[in-house]
Parts: C-alpha cells; sequence; structure tokens
C-alpha cells in the first residue's frame, strides 16, 4: 500500500494560523498557552492526523522496548476488580515473551489522564494498550495526539474525530451474543419476570450487554432494568431498587458477575431463594469470584486473560510489521487492516440458575 | 556541601582498559559484549559510582515529570497481595499531588529485573522507588548502575558495594520493636509454648520479625519456628508443620495477617479453638483481611499506605533538593543524609489473642 506523507508540524502552524513553538508546546502539553489557542492546535492536529516528531522518530527507531498499558480507572479500582489483574496477567506474559517492559501507567482519576497523554507523547514507549474506556472520556483523543500506536481493549465507542470509530483495533468479547444467550438461558428454565441490572451505561461494554437482553426480550417492561456500574455495591443497590418496584421478580441476568455477587446478598437479606425463587445469571467467569459466590454462579464466560494476551499481540504485530516496512500499523489507521477482534463466549452452568 | 565531580565514561573506559564504545554498550544493556568484559567494566562502574550521561542529563533537565515503582514480586503476587494495592495507593496520592506520573514496572520474575534496569538507565523516569527486595536479587546493582535517585521501601539487607548498604534512603517500620510486642503480648496471656511462622527468610522485615520473636524468647525452642514466606499458602504449610512437630503449642506469631489467615485455617481443620487453645497474632493489620479472618485478628499495625506516601515523598525532596542546587541525593549517596526513616508500630487487639 503507498502512504500519505506524515502532516508537518509546520503545516499544523499554518492551518491553525499559530507559530510553530506554538504547536510544539501544545503538543507537548505545555500549559503556557492560552486555552482558546491551544483548543485550535489541537482540532487541527486531529483534522490533519499530526503525530508529534519525538513520537515519530521513536516509532522508527523502536529502541525503548517498551509497551504501556492505560487502565481509565482510578488506581483504587485497578487493584479492587480482578478484571483488570487478569486482562494484565495475559499482556504480561505476551510481553515478556518478547522481552518488552510492561509500564504501566496509573492515575487517581480522570483529571490525570493529560499527564498521561504527556507521558505518552514523550517517547517513552513503542506503543499503547489502553482499556476501560468511557463514552465522555478525553482520554482517545488525548493518545491519539500522543501519536504511539494503540490497541484497545473493549470497542471504542467514540466518534471518528476522537482518535476511534470503527478502524481503531480493538479487542472484545461478544457483549452482545453472550447477553443473549443468558437471558435466552433464564427463558428456557421458565422465567417469566427476567430483570437487567446493567454495567456502566458510558462504557460500550454494559450497553452491548444490556441491547442483547433487549434482543432476547423485545417487550420488556422498563421497570425491570436497573442501573449499576460494575461493582457489588452498585448490584446491591440495584437489587435492593428492583426488589422495591417489581417483588415478583423472578429472575436477575447481571451485567457482570461482581454485580451478581451484590445482587445475590441483597436477594439473601430479602429472603429470597436462588435459583428457587429468584434465578440469577452473571457475565465474565470470573474466579475465584463466580466460584465462591453463596450459590456459585451461572455466567456468561469471556477469556478475559487471553484478551490481553490478543491486545498485547496485536500491536507486537503491528511493531513486527512496520519494522520490516510492510506498514501495518498504516494499515490499521487508514482502514485498510483488520481493526477489530471480537472472540466468542459460553454459558457456565452452575447453582445459581 | 561540595560535590565531587562525577566520573566520566571515559575514566571507566581508562580504569577498566575497554574502549569508550564498550562501556557505554555495557551501561545501556547491549548483550554484544563478552560476560567477562561487561563484569569487569560493571565492577568499575560501581567502583566509582559511575551514572551514565543520558540518566545524568535528566537528573538535570527533570522533564520526565514521571517515577518509577519497581515491585521485586511477579506481577501475579503484586495483585494478589493487598500490600502492594496499599504501599501504591500511598505513593500515587503523593506523586499525583504534585501532578508526577506513577510509571508502574512490571515484570514476571526475576529474570526480567536486567530489563527493568534499561528502561530505568534510558532516560524515562525522574527517579525509582522499589520495593520488596530479596537478599540475593541482582536489582539493587542493577538500579545503582541505572543511575536514577531511588528510595526503598524496607531496609535493604545487601551489602554497600551492591548499591545499599547503611546509606540508601528507605522507609520501614520497627519490625523488630513490633514483632517483640506480639510476643510479650502472648506471654502477657499466660502462653508457655508460643510459635513462629516467620516471612520469607531473604527479606529483612522477615528476618527483623525473626530477631523480635527471639528477643522476647531467648531461650525459645526451635521446633516452635516454622518457613513460611507472607502467602496463605505459606502459613498452612507451616502451621501444619508446627502441630504436627509439636501438638502442645498454645500460640502462634505469624510474620503477617495473610500468613495468620492460612494458619487460622488449618487450625479450625484440626479442632483446635482460637483463642481458647491457641492464641494466634499477626502483622500488618491489613484491612480488610485482619477484620474478616475466623476468629478477627489480633495484629500488629503498620501504617502501610503512609509508607508508601512517604517514600514518594523522600524522593521528591531529594528531587526539589537537586533542582535547587542543594544536591540533597548527592547527600544520600555519600551518606551525608539521613539514610532510613523507621514508623513505629502498635498492637490492634481483636479477638485471636
Amino acid at each position: 500500500m503507498t502512504e500519505e506523507p506524515r502532516p508537518t508540524l509546520e503545516a499544523v502552524a499554518a492551518r491553525a494560523g499559530v507559530s510553530r513553538a506554538t504547536v510544539s508546546r501544545v503538543v507537548n502539553g505545555d500549559p503556557g498557552v492560552r486555552e482558546v489557542l491551544a483548543e485550535k492546535v489541537r482540532r487541527v492536529v486531529d483534522e490533519l492526523g499530526y503525530v508529534p516528531n519525538r513520537a515519530a522518530r521513536s516509532l522508527v527507531t523502536r529502541r525503548h522496548d517498551a509497551v504501556a498499558v492505560v487502565i481509565a480507572e482510578p488506581e483504587t479500582r485497578v487493584f479492587a476488580d480482578p478484571f483488570f489483574a487478569l486482562q494484565l496477567r495475559g499482556i504480561s506474559k505476551e510481553l515478556t515473551a518478547h522481552d518488552i517492559q510492561l509500564v504501566l501507567l496509573l492515575t487517581e482519576g480522570r483529571d490525570d489522564h493529560e499527564r498521561v497523554g504527556r507521558y505518552l507523547a514523550g517517547g517513552h514507549v513503542d506503543g499503547a494498550l489502553v482499556f476501560s474506556l468511557h463514552l465522555d472520556d478525553p482520554l482517545p483523543g488525548i493518545i491519539r495526539r500522543a501519536g504511539v500506536p494503540t490497541v484497545f481493549g473493549g470497542r471504542p465507542g467514540w466518534p471518528q474525530a476522537e482518535g476511534g470509530g470503527p478502524d481503531a483495533p480493538y479487542v472484545d468479547c461478544d457483549n452482545r451474543g453472550g447477553a443473549r444467550d443468558a437471558v435466552r438461558h433464564l427463558v428456557g428454565l421458565g422465567r417469566r419476570r427476567i430483570a437487567h441490572i446493567t454495567g456502566a451505561l458510558d462504557q460500550t461494554s454494559a450497553v452491548d450487554r444490556l441491547d442483547g437482553y433487549r434482543d432476547a426480550l423485545p417487550d420488556v417492561d422498563p421497570a425491570l432494568i436497573a442501573e449499576g456500574d460494575f461493582t457489588p455495591a452498585g448490584g446491591e443497590r440495584a437489587m435492593r431498587e428492583l426488589l422495591d418496584r417489581t417483588p415478583q421478580l423472578d429472575a436477575v441476568f447481571a451485567a457482570n458477575d461482581l454485580t451478581a455477587s451484590g445482587a445475590l446478598r441483597v436477594l439473601r437479606e430479602r429472603g429470597r431463594r436462588v435459583p428457587d425463587d429468584v434465578a440469577v445469571v452473571g457475565f465474565d467467569d470470573m474466579l475465584p469470584v463466580a466460584e465462591q459466590t453463596e450459590p456459585p454462579l451461572t455466567t456468561v464466560r469471556q477469556d478475559i486473560e487471553e484478551m490481553g494476551r490478543l491486545m498485547a499481540g496485536m500491536l507486537l504485530q503491528g511493531r513486527a510489521g512496520q519494522e520490516r516496512g510492510t506498514g501495518a500499523e498504516g494499515e490499521a489507521e487508514s482502514g485498510a487492516g483488520p481493526a477489530g477482534v471480537v472472540l466468542p463466549t459460553s454459558l457456565v452452568r452452575r447453582a445459581s440458575a
């Protein structure tokens, strides 16, 4: 394939009507630029797809032998939710097999994402693996401006202009199909009032699982849907809401296993027997959580560690391709390469449904 | 204070009797140098205290605004033991308050430590916080050669030549005093056969806690001491060993709370009532572990999060000092600065002793 010439610093400066020094300061995150000017420069950087020089140089020389992992959650959540440990395990194994350093960039929250962008743009890593994105997160745009090859964990849900869109390479599981299977299983058990506790609805995985639930129950009463946030506490809160609103419910599909564990606690508290009175299905098959709930959890299995391994593998293949001069990353960026890899899910039956 | 001039690349080359290019290759971790030559160069680097140029430059310019955290454990252990999450929480809060990026370098194991050294030497971070060192670990020497300011978590236990010694800055708790208090508490309860399950004895924290146990029981029967490794599984193994060897024991001091949780499981399995038959004391006061054991655990409290915060603070103070030209890090390296900060511990009484 032919590659278009990379847009230059000069081109950005000319189009934005500012000096090269101003563009350089904005790109490097220097705060000493008026916000109205900085915003204009960032818009032109996005329009032209400009990649800062320093990062471009590192793309060519490839001498850091390091890959950054960015999890768009506060570090407290990263260490509290075993999902991230599992995905990191897959990433770590794959990178270590290629003697590449895993650099985990931790943050306290969204306010720190500009700083993460500066580190990524600073020529310290050869690429980035990014997961747990939220819809209104500035991170995709920040990462695009940083100019490092990136693979996302989970289908990105923001518009193309923000650095994502249909061609951003990502790894995901079949969230919608898995959710559909879970609800059909409950229908097959004869359940008639099947509730759903969603995940955080600013994440595509939660939206896709809700869509799968609706696929299986097109005429469902909206009172049977309560919003959670992928945490046990969110599951407890939503389960209480649902029982207060629809006490006669006879099944719950929870957006993930942690949510289900919270829901099970509330059902026990309220004297509902599982699965006799209320059947419960989770999502993830996160061990040991799914085996240690009371009763053990029927759930939709996704291979989280394998997804991490695949993300790292996709980044390294792009990398190897570029070293051989085949421009694999250019392909992915220009839309010619395969963008998303979606892994199948399967239902794991235990005692809860 | 006056600072000695930094030894140069030339000085290292001359003393080692090799070319400058060879020194440069060794310092940058290039594998294309015969091991006998590389070893000689590394020895001279250590003797002269040579700091590679690239790192030296970053010390002066200080523009990365990033600090690396290296935990000398496989990533699986990092995510399984809440101790590390707590220490990282303190570090993250302190660094974020100064808008400095926390860069966690994960590894699969000791084989990856040379690669960590290359990343540290590559000019990607302004300093390093290193914890969970083991006695035969090459990491201290690797880090010294990387030439970045470093603060250790836990008293380093290796000889001065390896980059540590009495003047390496560190943060620790009073492991020996805390252990002594724990055992004296058991003595005060009238216990006569007090066993000890140690931590991993290639770590100074485990050795210090064993010394504290012996301080309180100078004539103890060695059969009452069993080796653990700071994990619940290690605690189970050691507890079985102790019960087989000395069935009449009436108390256990476990080197940390995770070890105690494993010991409690085995005591329950064997039908021993806690604390009636066997009193148990842990170390850490790690929550929620210490509150959720059956029965809740009497333990020695150390403020793990605060230790992390202090480590980061010491590094940043050195950093600020150097920016003002006062050479704070030089002080620490030359032995004029305060090396270790040791925090007090306190006994927290719950139901197990």
